[in-house]
């Protein structure tokens, strides 16, 4: 994977990200983060998006070298606790951090680090909504949307924009499924859909994070109702 | 545009809308309408009619000359505290308050001072629910109620009395929307629809203004349901 | 309208029907009542049953004469003060009570005494369900359902027994609903649809009346959904 | 009905099933299991699955003879308090607990104790889902699944893995319905649906049979949408 420049520029208001890590990170700081991703997703499970122990949240805490805070595995997502997350790398894998107590990452880090690494995301969802994986399963080949208004939601143009959600098949294997990624990432785009799976939407923060996914769904449940 | 006679009737509990501009237009008054709009914003989200950071909702502050408190832009509804709002003239364009923050209004400010201009409304609401949009898809020349209660919710009959919502084509220039809002524009019917975009609704406060828009929705829910 | 044997039997743990009537018609009691409506109101609020101001609840208060607590006319149903109600008679007219400033009545208070004295209810639930309205929409001649075990929520049969929810066509009367209603009366179904209106369900006291107002909505969604 | 070994393999942090019955049957055990029962019965009536007083949840009090805390038949599941329990055997007969006051347990207790014993279940769901009831209704045959990420929340595999959510007839005779569930019954499938009726699902203990309820619940929803 080459380097990427971030698709997703900073806005003004926007925490800028770390640049001096590895002293970025301490457990203050994931601590932290592990409280914004508990209140978060507590609130996506109550839209009925994480439903089980699915889905997971992530924000990144250095990026260079690249480090994320990512809710931990198989736990109750509207439950968390500020320390249940856990720090990885570029590639998923665990990184210790002084402080806090290592706890397994989801097995989907590996691909919340490669959607922060392509498109510069700052924060990444990944949820199983319901109308994302009924839009995938009817629109294979990706969902085009054009001419509305929640368009602005996520960073495109209401009027005259032809946007396509990606969607890529499912695939255990996280490389894979970054790849999948990759080869129909566009940059405008903060989002797309693993078929028979969820959906994957990222922002510059958490909240500018919460904000594109809660757009996107609506845009496909908008879809589907009207297709 | 020329003079317009208030067609929202006011209700002998609805608050007197303040003649006694600009005095009016005390940082107090704002406050309080803020914590008002910031509440019903929270009550709309809710009902996920405000996803991401859209929607906006307003208030009159003074109808001579026409002062409005709207929702600021680029936040998101569920979270509001009372000073997130902007003062707006009778174009949508923001009117210094001593000791109100200023805050960047909604683009859609100018469509809601039309529309208290127009209408005679004291509170106007602005929501992306599903349901409207889905309607204005489907009926892009109006959607046609008849025969239902809770047309009595909006201010018509249960019987007898042929209602037609109004859908207007969605545009990013609030005099082409605000234009389009009047050549369609009938006093009896406190709501309208803009295609690929939203609802309007609206009422002699800010509580009748939910009653509104509830009510609508709720009828055009039952148009899809039933079609 | 002649004399009827209540048709819902008093369950051990239902209150017993005040018959010491006009003693019974204290504020205490009246204030108490207007407590549960205001909760029950709340609840069913949450579930987007009382949009607007729409739809009413009732408590009997005495059994003889007949005297009803309702929710008062014209407020927000999920916003009810325990005092944010009128007591009236069998024929839905206001009924004075020391001790309890005098509010409006729904006009629909003479409905729910209609019920309360044909049917023998404690309680009586009208909500504006949108799934009883599109059941009402789809079989105006009643809703037939069969084989469910969530009849046993409505206290009938799962197996083998015809259960038909009967739907009446709307009026602003409601001497005329009541005869409506009258005419297509089993005791052995507890709920009714008012077409192009919303639903009346009612049961021993206030909490039966929840669970059957709740069961028959079930039933009328699960109708619509695999008609 | 002959010895089964539990199909469902314990988790490390699952609790240890008491092996030292009848000592284990203590109030102190039943109330903590009640408090988690109405908790989770709360929290299920929140999604619409309990209406009326539907539905009834258990946790396995001791394996050797097996006893199970059930929640008390005929209450609100959204209001139940610790003490609403019940403690039945292998039967689903009461049995007495010095300190615990004898509640009649749900007529479905028995067929929760058949799932115990035949599973291996440390805790059983049983509600009326609107989503499963109409699935059971469009695939009485039983519904088919396969290929989707949510099914690895029910211990089945996202790839390549032919799912079989059995549906058996509805019967008021719980030892009937035992056996129509012991025919289907495929260890690797921790739920089952009642025709008309509704789903039953389980897990090593409370919160794991929230969990396969909940991806129990959305895959048959995801079927209806897409089938």
């Amino acid at each position: 994977m080459t380097q990427h420049t971030p698709a997703v520029s900073a806005t003004p208001d926007a925490p800028t990200p770390d640049k001096a890590a590895p002293d970025g990170l301490t457990a203050d700081r994931v601590l932290a983060a592990g409280a914004r991703l508990a209140a978060e997703s507590a609130r996506f499970t109550g839209f009925g998006w994480m439903r089980g122990t699915s889905g997971n949240l992530s924000e990144v805490l250095t990026r260079d070298p690249l480090r994320l805070t990512v809710t931990a595995s198989g736990l109750d997502k509207g439950e968390l606790s500020p320390s249940d997350v856990a720090v990885v790398d570029s590639g998923g894998a665990p990184v210790p951090v002084e402080g806090v107590a290592p706890l397994r990452p989801s097995a989907e880090a590996g691909l919340h680090a490669r959607v922060a690494a392509v498109a510069g995301a700052g924060a990444v969802v990944h949820v199983h909504a319901l109308n994302a994986v009924i839009a995938g399963h009817r629109w294979p080949g990706g969902v085009h949307l054009r001419d509305i208004e929640t368009l602005k939601g996520i960073g495109r143009e209401a009027h005259d924009d032809e946007v396509i959600i990606p969607v890529i098949p499912n695939s255990q294997d996280m490389t894979e499924l970054g790849d999948r990624f990759e080869e129909v990432f566009d940059p405008r785009t903060p989002a797309f859909i693993v078929a028979s799976h969820g959906l994957y939407a990222w922002g510059t923060d958490l909240v500018h994070a919460r904000h594109v996914t809660e757009c996107v769904e609506w845009l496909l449940a908008y879809a589907v109702a009207t297709a």
